[in-house]
């Protein structure tokens, strides 16, 4: 299915549904928004109060620095790469004003109107905003429960696309992820076709049950050499550390880091200078037992979410079962629309979540709806998806 | 004079001087970069310390944040505008990853393509870096002692621009402001002719004699209709608080606006929110009293440049003399070309500057040069004049 242009559908939907989070009686499932009650304030705190203290250090992280980003922040980066099976050198890295500057950068690059782009059904709603800036031909590729239907990616691919983004881990809105022998399968068509893949790890952290596969970057061996890859990832602190910094970053083979340094300069000539000192600062100092921090918060609160889900909605509703991310993925039944059952559910239920039809580019998905998990507290998840429950009873039996 | 795309010079030129500008041995008066001494860091150690101390504001600002910027902090711009006259409103006010983001989402929203944007001659090189993304049609202006020359713009109107960039105060590269009869008649030219004005006000609060005459925001009296208006005025807090927030904003009207803030959305969310928070904050405790020390001290660098240059540089080499902002103006002899000075200044001299041709968009003006007085201290701002003028003498008369 291809459509042209999901621009101005999504830009109103979000754009109000962030406003309907804000209201402190409703109980949100709608923000892809950490808990704050989970930022480390003390140690952000530490990591100011050092900094400032230090003169030399404070007025370098006051001043303009250059446009690809700190060389010890993206040292950084390449060192946590390498740790997780990515092979990369600095030179393959760009700091971006969090991942979703890189994706509107690579809609830049590599996009033109009527250009074929590659997402998944469904995708992330903030990828496509930054996508339909350039008016693309979209290429939806339906779901199974181990990653994109391959006939599907190998026909869009056989059809002239050039460029997939595909999420691969707990993938926003759904939750879900690609099975190892469906991420080697993606690589090997993607290369028989000369396709660029751009994996979105935002959420590749936030793992709660077993052990994380290797991601697309490190299945992508580049034998060294810093000019290969068919892969290139977006990363982000947004959701390890805080949002706030806007700190996210792309790996990436050198000449197309070449044009993104170029575009960055012209565009907005660094990131912030003292977040990218920051953020290091509160890596070296938080990971990895920061992220075991988060991820017993997020596992307890996605708990309770699943067993309010499993106690209160009837068998027509189904939902996936995340291993990681913030996302839940509803099916509802069929003569529900996701988007009227809003109105009603904030009005009737005091709960908001997005409407699923959102996240697909050809506006299929008229009955899903994503629910987060990561924002509220335990009782207010619990009786806010109870209430859900009995809306939705009521309606379905209407 | 017309010329399609410049931005191949203007890449690399800019970039290797980045990284000669950085070397110890060398008297840079090459970046446009504030001195760091200067930098306020107790104050915004304070504001730091202040803000992470406060639980629920640390955590606010630590989170993300709407794509239009914090109310505050436009609030506060809006109120800074009216005390120079300029009456708009909070919705007319959209904060930017530095002005360069402004000037690069303004080259998105209102160039294409063969398009023409009217440049002052010579103009900023990291506008026309943001613009020739765009690969616009450049229609050169030149200028006298009081701003654009008037035929010429009514010239570049009537050839079809309808988007014209300029600088009225203290511009860059050459320091220069335009009269208040001048500014009147430009703002009349281009409502005469539909046209918008992207009026460039980076270094408009530097001023160092006299009183500032008003901006061409304030001349544009909209009569409290937030969707009129034929200026958008670019601001930063680069230059008057520090580079690394990454912290501007523009001014304009409200359709442009509402168009901008999904660009902003789609591009990279929103400005980092405790950037946003801390600026504000900083600007409260500092304003205008930090103006004051930053006009004292680059008037006395200024001053220090302006009696170097009379004392030692040969008659054939005439300069500007700036009331303000950071930037001397040099023109040379003929057969002087400022690149090939460059050259060698960097090994006979140990002076850095930037060769003029790179701010000219037809790439005329082989024999002018911009020097900066910000960044060095006195002493080595004497010396290296001293050094420059001696090398000038030698190649001049060879």
């Amino acid at each position: 299915m291809i459509v042209r242009d999901a621009r101005a559908l999504i830009a109103s939907e979000i754009r109000d549904l962030l406003k309907v989070a804000d209201r402190p009686e409703i109980t949100s499932f709608a923000g892809g928004v950490p808990d704050p009650s989970l930022f480390p304030l003390g140690d952000f705190r530490a990591v100011y109060s050092d900094l400032m203290a230090d003169e030399a250090a404070g007025r370098r992280s006051l001043q303009y620095s250059i446009s690809e980003g700190l060389p010890a922040l993206r040292q950084w980066i390449v060192d946590d790469l390498a740790s997780s099976g990515a092979v990369r050198s600095v030179d393959n890295i760009l700091i971006t004003c969090g991942a979703q500057q890189g994706l509107d950068m690579l809609a830049r690059l590599l996009l033109e109107p009527g250009r074929e782009i590659v997402v998944e059904k469904p995708s992330y709603l903030g990828a496509m905003q930054a996508f339909s800036m350039r008016r693309p031909t979209y290429v939806g590729v339906n779901m199974d429960e181990d990653g994109p239907v391959v006939a599907e990616l190998e026909a869009a691919f056989k059809g002239g696309a050039r460029v997939a983004y595909l999420a691969p881990d707990f993938q926003n809105p759904t939750g879900r992820s690609y099975s190892l022998e469906r991420r080697l399968a993606v690589l090997e068509i993607a290369r028989q076709h000369g396709a660029v893949i751009l994996e979105d790890a935002a959420y590749s952290r936030l793992i709660y049950d077993g052990d994380a596969l290797p991601s697309l970057l490190a299945l992508d061996e580049t034998h060294g050499d810093q000019n290969a890859g068919t892969v290139i990832q977006l990363g982000t602190f947004s959701k390890t550390l805080v949002p706030a910094l806007r700190i996210g970053w792309l790996c990436a083979p050198r000449p197309v880091i070449e044009r993104l340094v170029l575009m960055k300069q012209a565009g907005d000539l660094h990131v912030s200078t003292i977040n990218q000192e920051v953020a290091l600062r509160a890596a070296r100092k938080l990971f990895p037992a920061h992220l075991g921090i988060l991820r017993d918060a997020y596992r307890t609160k996605r708990d309770t979410m699943l067993a309010a889900l499993d106690e209160f909605m009837p068998d027509s509703v189904t939902y996936t079962r995340p291993e990681g991310g913030m996302f839940i993925w509803l099916t509802l039944p069929e003569n529900i629309d996701s988007r009227q059952l809003l109105e009603q559910a904030l009005v009737d239920a005091q709960v908001a979540f997005v409407p699923g039809q959102a996240f697909f580019c050809d506006q299929s998905g008229r009955n899903t709806a994503r629910l987060s998990f990561a924002t509220e507290k335990l009782d207010r998840i619990r009786a806010g998806i109870e209430r859900l429950a009995l809306l939705i009873r009521r309606v379905h039996n209407q």
